[in-house]
């Protein structure tokens, strides 16, 4: 095993689930790292637990700076322009990163302020059942994908600082046993569209379809309905904001469910109904998404949690490193960072 | 509790995971129960485990027409008619049930050969992931739902011998620990294609359009996607079968799920997304279904397991009693059938 360091303090703003399991999981590791919260309860909170943080977001920015750290904004989309904006203010030759489960819109208000070379987009995919400081966990990255952009690696010749800037990101997620996927924004926000937010919305219209045919049928819905309504309990607000927020690339996803129903549609409503195409199809990609997914560890027995994803090793900035990336996203790889020079 | 016991012994024709489960119940229970195993092999098996059984047809349903006994017909919809001729010809007076999982088209079946005045229609909803004798379980049926049809007492003044029937379908299902729940065959098939059905059909398209996106996607894929797909993992011909059989509900239950996502397609297209309508209206379903749902009890610590299902305690026969049946219909409640006589 390759010793690795990440280079500086990590400053994290939000501290949430994910802010706030994050923060845990740095200082477990004795990696220095210091947070903000806007809400004072919430500071408090993680205060009284032991954490070095402030809901004084000027004084956390103005330390960060101080402290060359790394600002992780952990926080929902609707807090991100405020941020950057505070960034630029008070930190602004700090490099960050953010965790909003949409690449594309946070990009765009990070090319709006130009702050493209100081940014590294990235995407923890870990449990958000329940929220705030109460919540979080130490242990909630163990395994998980954390995908990082590399877009402006592509769109020019990334400089030194830049590279630094995507391997801290990475050794962080590394530091906290998040599986690292490196994937461009475009092309992960269309994934998600698939494997995340067309199960929120096709769970949303089962729920609604298995209650309008009233109490029989809530009281014989078994496994098929429990497992294929489970994320429609997720709450409103949060499925929105990933939805509506990736709707280009949800609309294509839906599209292409809504092509699949309709045929099915037609075949049944046949004299002879036969659905054989739709079933016999899902069953393979089922079959073959079980046999290529990275969480058949999560029903193993052993206590050793194996990945089954294929791994890259990577030399940040060596040459050839980008095609590596590249070559990772087409395979839904991870990508295991040694430290640069 | 109050005593009651079967009035005869119980012939189940097909010992697969169903009719294999409730031999071994029944034998467990000390009710007198005997099968038939159309493959030998599978037969034999059951013998090996000490079970009275029999790979011939013809001598199954003698000795159960001699001794009385009640024949369920444990054997997927494509063997129904073949198993009804053979009871017509050798068991001409046995009262029968059947464990399909759609009841029209068995009703229909059972029609045609004017069997209706000796036949309860029957729908345990218990596990299906494996199959055949080596899966068979004693407790598979143990809180699970068991439909029970009625319509023959609402079309006609059900004679005496078809109440005892009715009663001891229902005895042998609380004996093996199921809850039943009475339905008419019509309503039962409408809910059942909201709840177990339409499930199948949703989890086939979002299992296809996540496959779709290639390896990033399947790679990324975590709870959503896995709970969301998880029955599309289940044997395509058997999915057929209850789909393709049911094609009338079935229909109606994916044109209310087509609406609801057409609107949300429109809605997600605007220029400014918003997809409160559904994803509001799919929570509050959900949290419905949690509050009501008979499943809730799976995920309790308790040693204990209690139904969330509302009780009714019945005498069948007693004045009154299809309507009981009816009001326990509409709110999805279990009964208690009280011994007769």
């Amino acid at each position: 095993m390759t010793t690795f360091r990440i280079s500086r303090p990590i400053c994290v703003l939000g501290l949430g689930l994910i802010g706030g399991s994050l923060l845990r999981a740095l200082v477990d590791a004795n990696v220095p790292a210091f947070g903000f919260n806007r809400s004072p309860s919430g500071a408090r909170a993680a205060a009284k637990d032991g954490f070095d943080v402030s809901s004084d977001l000027e004084e956390t920015l103005t330390r960060a700076e101080r402290e060359g750290a790394l600002i992780v904004l952990a926080t929902p989309m609707t807090a991100i322009a405020g941020l950057l904006d505070a960034i630029s203010a008070h930190a602004p030759s700090c490099g960050f990163t953010d965790v909003v489960s949409v690449k594309g819109s946070v990009l765009t208000e990070v090319k709006e302020r130009d702050m493209q070379e100081r940014y590294v987009g990235g995407h923890p995919m870990a449990g958000t059942a329940n929220s705030g400081w109460e919540a979080s966990d130490a242990t909630l990255f163990r395994g998980a994908p954390w995908v990082l952009t590399f877009d402006y690696a592509i769109e020019q010749r990334a400089p030194k600082t830049w590279i630094q800037l995507w391997t801290d990101v990475a050794l962080m997620a590394q530091t906290v046993g998040a599986e690292v996927i490196p994937a461009r924004v475009k092309v992960h926000d269309r994934a998600v569209a698939r494997i995340s937010h067309l199960p929120h919305i096709l769970a949303e219209a089962l729920a609604i379809v298995g209650d309008n045919g009233g109490a029989l049928s809530l009281s014989l819905a078994a496994g098929s309905f429990r497992d294929g309504t489970r994320v429609a309990g997720s709450a409103p607000s949060l499925v929105r904001a990933m939805c509506e927020t990736n709707s280009e690339a949800l609309l294509n996803a839906l599209d292409e469910a809504m092509v699949l129903l309709a045929d099915a549609r037609a075949h049944l409503a046949e004299a002879n109904p036969n659905l054989e195409e739709l079933i016999d199809a899902g069953y393979r990609s089922r079959i073959r998404y079980e046999a290529r997914s990275g969480q058949s560890s999560a029903d193993s027995v052993s206590p050793l949690s194996i990945s089954s994803r294929p791994v890259f090793r990577l030399h940040p900035g060596a040459p050839g490193w980008v095609n590596q990336l590249k070559q990772a996203e087409n395979i839904g790889a991870r990508v295991e960072v040694l430290n640069i020079g």
